[in-house]
């Protein structure tokens, strides 16, 4: 029995079990491709092309086009292996475009690790300390018991002159030559992972990364993720996907850059709160669930083979979170972008499924989680998908005539969110779209679809629909009633605000005129708005480079109170009224 | 090729490898034999009775009696193994006497163990801290790492309302039952190992047990035991030796006692530096050679399966030494004895191979370890045994006829030290041994032996000789030299103790006006002079039951100045002056 990939040229023979789907094979074999709904044939995401793939499921059916069908494209969850397959991947599962740099402005060297030099007078009839004391007395570093073996033996042979690395006061190792100390931040974004790698000692970049997470053919949403994590599978692959994933990007930044990954002595980690417990393998089951409750929030610094990552003499830090949807990725902005540390009452928004928003100033802050749904990732939209290659991510009217942007500058194969924001925003400047979300048929920029339905085409058969429209009313009245329950909860208006931080990859992309025009982020705060990239990343960083910013995180987590909008009194009522068009405060 | 053992009438194949000896042999077996010189051929310890075993070594030759060698008796380390060669046991290594308990006065209960009832309300949308936190915010009791990933499913299977057994605020175990809590405190004594078994939420004793160190085939004393450590073999063999002993050691008294060994979640251990170290793996090479350097003397708690202990949730701690040769068991009869809380002068005298001293008060103590050799242990004395079944123990005259006793009521074998210094401090009194130790042949409880010395004839053979009169001097002039040498650098008077403490089994057992009458105790202070039992084994029971006890213990260890006698500019005169009988300061 043999199924075959065939990709890029090259056909390879893959090993499959009697009843198993095309997708299951493909994760079992380490082979990443898109599967946001999980494996569960709704989404439609999968897509591959498949010879002697047998009949077309009821699923299939539903979902594939008819130019689809005959272009050989099938769902790898839909599609039972059997003898004599091929399957190719097909072109849409590109590159992402991954935001990796964050706002960092000058980071402060005072990192957890530090490489010393130790001197000392070898121990005379009048000067009998043990060799652990000896150690701490000079260089205030406690040796740990797994280090004790081999500590005399050490301390002899190099004369009582070596260099030690600690962490955190803890001995990590002790060299004869003066070593290496390499530290690594890591987003463990629920799409897309970034790494930075530094040197810790000079606190120079040596190179940073960036993949989509090797989780996701578990599902694209934190929630069929974690519902994943509930199998025996999930809960044995998913964290080990994800460490195994970390050390590959680090030691992938590290062969470029000439250095060694056994080098890397801090690793610090950030993501939601899913994401931080799927790695440390903690049960999410909890979190999915109302009154979603998490394991644990606080940091937590561990060795990284009790991760079983394969690295020696290196910890992991865990950055801590709030809340089961307010997680170490929010807590890590926060410090990035100073919120914490500020007189200045400063609002951070992290626009994703859910966007986590927090509102206060040093001391005071307030924060919650507002399900906005995927439709800014380009789920649920008739032409939407991420932010790849051929995604339009800009348009725009230029002499009445409408133009756009693909990433990539290829043809145009759908629609990303800050297109998306875009377009729905063009509209409601030209008036097509009125304060209701209705779509005016008779305008000149709304044509027919293939299936006859009005659109707004904007090139390419890529094209924005009434549905879709509605869709983003759902997603931009989440959004800003999170906004407007917090500062209610706050006791502040609005006009109080006076810097609006954008964080994450879709607050990078997106044009805040256009977020403004649609009522996704306040309008009258327009000039205040602004992107801090990656700060999740950037915090992640700085807890990596300075050890104060690690406590930083934890009182800025215990100064986060967090509101759950589920049951907040006045959010549905706000929910409702920020679903119109102009609606905002 | 085939060895058998003879033992109890039972005859058994074992295994063995060309070239070795038999003691080897016996040890791969784990079958514990006596080999106080580690298997060099020179003690003469390791008696066994042979057949088919060849011809006599040199060294047996030299060793062994005219007697031995009709009786089939040979040395284990002298005979090499060959096909056919029967071996079985001789009489002599018998049960020893092993003194477990101290004097524990109160016991204080308050363990770093509890076992509490955790009730908590479940988590509403009200009140969504997470697990971690809940379980804290209810018994500030942290959950570690190890243990989050089981606790969310418990929590909840248990309706929040559990028992909660935590070490020192860290979270052990969490149970649906209200589970037991035991704890063991063991002594490691370079030639007896004794353990104690206490419920650690009664403050019950549950029972006691005492059995030879195991480590004993690899030597009897630390030197030769820390040589044989620093040979492969021995790297591998002394720790795990040690650490399956006690382990069976704690499950006898817990099978015997209807316990199962599972509920033990603390074992204390005490022993000098050396013992410490093998427990812990740690290399003692610097110990035994000059300038005596140990590894670590500091508290060490880890969990047992660090040591490969085969407990689950179970913590060990290894209480502090201060020096080489001035160990966990002489800081823990520190704090038996109460000479840290004390502000009387207080002498602590613990005498084995090293005699351990420590004079001082509350916050300032000295201490030295005196290099008394093996003597008051029975060897190199001709008579000479351990505290055994047969041994002589106590001496007397009674109507000028002399009388003794036997351990075990059975006729004599040997002397051991008391029954030593019973002898010596008899030919004393009775004008027999002068000042200089010369012992007057003319006496008529002087007859000869079957060489044709002129020895001190006690019964059934056994003697007291010229040259073993030498070997308590130096013995006894060694402890005497300490003691002086701690009281000069005191910068007191002999007079100024209020209360002399003698620690241990020979302490325990010799005749205090014996021991006077010898000038191995300072005869003034007759009338403060007494035993404190198994202080060692007491103070490790008080740090199980007191969690107060053991940062005593630090505290201790670190108000016990060491003095290094060897480098100590007054010892060499002390020791010449104190080894005459009458010389006493």
């Amino acid at each position: 029995m043999a199924m075959y990939l065939q990709k890029d040229g090259i056909k390879t023979e893959l090993s499959y079990k009697e009843g198993q789907n095309v997708l299951e094979v493909l994760r079992e074999h380490g082979i990443e491709i898109t599967a946001p709904c999980g494996g569960g044939g709704r989404c439609g995401k999968c897509r591959i092309i498949a010879q002697n793939a047998g009949e077309l499921s009821e699923n299939e059916k539903a979902i594939l086009s008819k130019t689809d069908v005959e272009n050989g494209v099938r769902l790898a969850c839909c599609v039972k292996v059997s003898d004599g397959i091929v399957i190719s991947p097909e072109g849409g599962q590109g590159e992402a475009r991954i935001l990796v740099d964050g706002n960092l402005g000058q980071l402060k060297l005072d990192p957890s690790v530090r490489v010393r030099h130790l001197s000392m007078e070898a121990p005379t009839a009048h000067d009998q300390r043990p060799d652990t004391q000896r150690v701490f007395d000079t260089l205030s570093v406690k040796v740990p018991f797994s280090k004790m073996n081999a500590l005399p033996k050490a301390l002899r042979e190099g004369g009582f002159d070596l260099y030690v690395t600690d962490f955190a006061g803890e001995m990590m190792e002790l060299c004869k030559d003066e070593p290496e100390a390499l530290g690594a931040a890591i987003d463990i974004g629920t799409t897309t992972v970034a790494a930075y790698l530094y040197d810790l000692k000079s606190g120079e970049r040596i190179g940073v990364g960036a993949s989509l997470n090797a989780q996701r053919t578990f599902g694209a949403d934190v929630i069929t993720r974690s519902d994943a994590a509930s199998t025996d599978e999930g809960k044995a692959q998913l964290p080990k996907l994800i460490r195994e994933q970390v050390v590959s990007m680090v030691s992938d930044i590290c062969i470029k850059n000439g250095k060694s990954i056994n080098s890397v002595r801090h690793i610090t980690i950030v993501g939601n709160t899913i994401m931080a417990h799927l790695f440390l393998g903690l049960p999410t089951e909890n979190i999915t669930k109302a009154p979603f409750i998490p394991v644990n929030c606080e940091e937590l610094t561990v060795n990284a083979s009790e991760l079983s990552m394969g690295l020696e003499n290196c910890k992991v830090t865990v950055l801590p979170c709030v809340a089961g949807y307010v997680g170490a990725d929010t807590v890590a902005a926060v410090i990035a972008c100073g919120m914490d540390k500020t007189e200045e009452l400063t609002l951070l928004i992290d626009i994703g499924t859910n966007g986590e928003i927090v509102l206060g100033k040093k001391g005071n802050m307030i924060c919650c989680s507002a399900a906005a749904g995927p439709a800014f990732e380009g789920a649920h939209i008739e032409c939407g998908m991420g932010g790849v290659e051929g995604a339009i991510s800009k348009v725009w009217l230029k002499d009445g005539e409408v133009k756009f942007q693909t990433i990539g500058d290829v043809s145009p194969k759908g629609l990303c969110g800050s297109g998306l924001v875009d377009a729905c925003a063009l509209l409601i400047r030209e008036g097509v779209v009125d304060e209701t979300g209705y779509m005016d048929e008779e305008s000149e920029l709304i044509s027919e679809n293939d299936e006859g339905d009005p659109v707004f085409m904007i090139g390419g058969g890529v094209y924005l629909s009434q549905k879709d429209i509605r869709q983003i009313q759902l997603a931009k009245g989440a959004i800003m009633a999170g906004v407007m329950s917090l500062v209610k909860e706050y006791g502040c208006d609005v006009s109080d605000i006076k810097r609006i931080c954008l964080a994450g990859g879709f607050g990078n992309y997106i044009s805040v005129d256009s977020a403004c025009d649609i009522g996704l982020l306040p309008a009258k705060k327009r000039d205040v708005i602004g992107p801090v990239g990656n700060a999740a990343g950037a915090g992640a960083l700085i807890a990596l480079m300075d050890k104060t910013a690690l406590e930083d995180a934890s009182s800025a987590a215990l100064s986060m109170r967090y509101i759950e909008l589920s049951t907040y009194p006045a959010f549905q009522d706000l929910f409702v009224e920020n679903m119109l068009f102009e609606a905002e405060e």
